[in-house]
């Protein structure tokens, strides 16, 4: 291709500062080394991760950054050594990396990969530099995405190719949202059917778990949300019931035990809240309940609760990017999802160009978004 | 029999108040009533739940008591409508009950009973009266066991009729200790051929565990104690190392990760306190290790760590009287026992007659005792 090598100047949205809106910029995206592939963005979804970013609460954030993690695009040109991919491929960033070699990737029980964000910075590229510049300054990546841009550089363990017949403006979604819940109902919780499930959040997180939870055939599903006007979707995609905290003077672990007889059987948390994880495994059921941890609280934060909870049979367990190990797993889900097997398309609630990105995050700060997609 | 029917006296060691020391008196065992068995108590083990009771920390007891719950025996009279045992059979009393009835002993994937203590007082036979006078004064049960009696009356619920050809003097143990640790192993945690456990405890819980994870053919077993006469019993029995936290100036759980790569895949704490508990679970694999809770702390206390430890892949589960559905399941397990699939023998580490009761509640005090035997 014509940029292939060359240095690509683009629309971006820079953080300068934690705390400041995302500023539309003209950025110069250098070229890929080693192991990296630079890919134009079509189109990217704004999660309530990348408004931690911007608020600076995610951890070990540098600024300016570039954020943004769920979206699609086509190669632009790979450097050297890349096998995976090649130019015009479609692709999904990876949020949670594959690369196949660690430990954890060699483990056929996690998704866990050991070049995560925890282990590994991902503010800079894997040999510590930067492919980002917006007026003369070096500017971070993020999680190894930054999808906040026209064009982005990541490394091959952080790239999936998926089926070219995939249409980009809905399968973003594959990067983030929709497979962290669907996965957290089918892979780590592993619902069964005819079960009891309660899913705390109704964000497009908490509504792609309802979707999963329907699919494993569960019977009873309970939505959860202060916010009743989420109530009406979580009930198109497969909610039975849906309440609200604010409804009763008592506590909702308590409600839910009540409807319930000993609790669900399944419980899911999908804010990131410390007092709704605990009334998650409160309202899970007591003799052989699982509640799934899905949401990601401020770090600092203790989960604290009474042993007894889990000595009566109750299992706590968590779940990264719904459990998939993504390179491999991702394409797969996106072809279910091209075979008419799983369909996030409801989750869309916006469609807006780039260039309003400051508006997409004023609809998911007021709620009234569940997911808003920037197209390029 | 001689005595069926008939009020019978005999010895027993009463707990007068919380924080006294058992004491041996004469009691007046009533007749066993509707669904009831009594029982003469041949063997029966001194626990740590049961110096729990002396020392006024287990939940909800009620006084004079009789403690005792780990036990064997041999019917002595039913009362109306039992059907499951008959006089002379040998018996062991269940800490659990598996009335076979409830939400969850019809749920195969627990061993929870609802007619456990948390829901239902044991201090009482179902009926709300007490079977045991003494000194013209009512005495309580424990746990429907009592087993610190030679003669003690328990709900057919509570009981299991074993084999004829069992030596009571040796399967008392099966009635605690040693099921629920070798079956946290076996059932609970499901530890698999070539993994790597760490235990956190070598009593006689801790060192059933040990057992467990052999038979399951673990590749590595770690023992961790701060009382390190205890590490040649472990090693016998199948710890490939013990280590105490004493030896290190960082926490055990750090130690733990430096010695295994990325924590081990199965971690026990069969202690019951709140901090080892928190090691325990941070010494298990982050990307996918299970840590189980096994030992009870006392009531009224918090567990308290950062969710990102669960988030990450870590499991968190707790296993009660090692996940065996207890009347169906001990009878079998010591069946297993005859034919030599396994052997707690080992854990017997003293043996005395009743009437030294207070001699078996030192030794354990004093960490000098595994397992410390009464014999009638």
């Amino acid at each position: 291709m014509a940029t292939a090598g060359k240095v690509i100047k683009c629309r971006a949205a820079v953080i300068w500062e934690a705390g400041q809106m995302p500023s539309l910029e003209e950025v110069e995206v250098a070229p890929p080394r080693a192991h990296e592939i630079r890919v134009k963005i079509v189109a990217t979804g704004i999660c309530r991760t990348d408004d931690n970013v911007r608020a600076g609460v995610f951890p070990n954030i540098d600024y300016p950054v570039i954020a943004g993690h769920e979206a699609a695009g086509i190669v632009e040109s790979v450097g050297p050594k890349v096998t995976c991919v090649t130019p015009g491929d479609k692709v999904i960033p990876l949020c949670l990396a594959q690369c196949g070699e660690c430990t954890s990737c060699l483990n056929p029980k996690t998704n866990f990969c050991l070049k995560i964000h925890f282990f590994q910075s991902q503010n800079l590229m894997p040999d510590k530099t930067s492919r980002f510049t917006c007026k003369g300054k070096q500017v971070y990546h993020f999680l190894w995405t930054s999808t906040f841009s026209e064009y982005t550089v990541m490394p091959e363990a952080s790239i999936a190719k998926i089926d070219n017949a995939a249409p980009l403006e809905k399968v973003c979604l594959f990067g983030c949202g929709f497979s962290t819940g669907y996965g957290a109902a089918i892979n780590s919780a592993k619902v069964e059917p005819g079960s009891t499930c309660a899913i705390f959040g109704l964000g497009g997180v908490g509504l792609s778990i309802i979707m999963g939870c329907k699919t494993a055939g569960a019977s009873r599903i309970i939505g959860i949300d202060i916010n009743k006007e989420k109530f009406a979707k979580a009930k198109e995609l497969g909610a039975t019931e849906c309440i609200s905290p604010n409804d009763f003077n008592k506590p909702i672990e308590k409600v839910l035990v009540e409807m319930t007889g000993l609790g669900v059987d399944y419980s899911f948390e999908a804010i990131g809240h410390i007092d709704t994880q605990v009334a998650a495994l409160t309202s899970s059921r007591l003799d052989s309940g699982t509640c799934v941890l899905v949401g990601e609280p401020p770090s600092g934060l203790e989960l604290s609760f009474a042993p007894e909870l889990i000595l009566c049979g109750r299992k706590l367990i968590g779940s990264l990017l719904g459990g998939w190990k993504s390179k491999e797993a991702l394409p797969k889900l996106i072809s279910d999802y091209l075979n008419k097997k799983c369909n996030p398309d409801a989750l869309i609630s916006h469609t807006l160009p780039f260039e309003k990105i400051t508006e997409g995050f004023e609809l998911l700060h007021a709620g009234k978004s569940i997911r808003c997609i920037l197209m390029f």
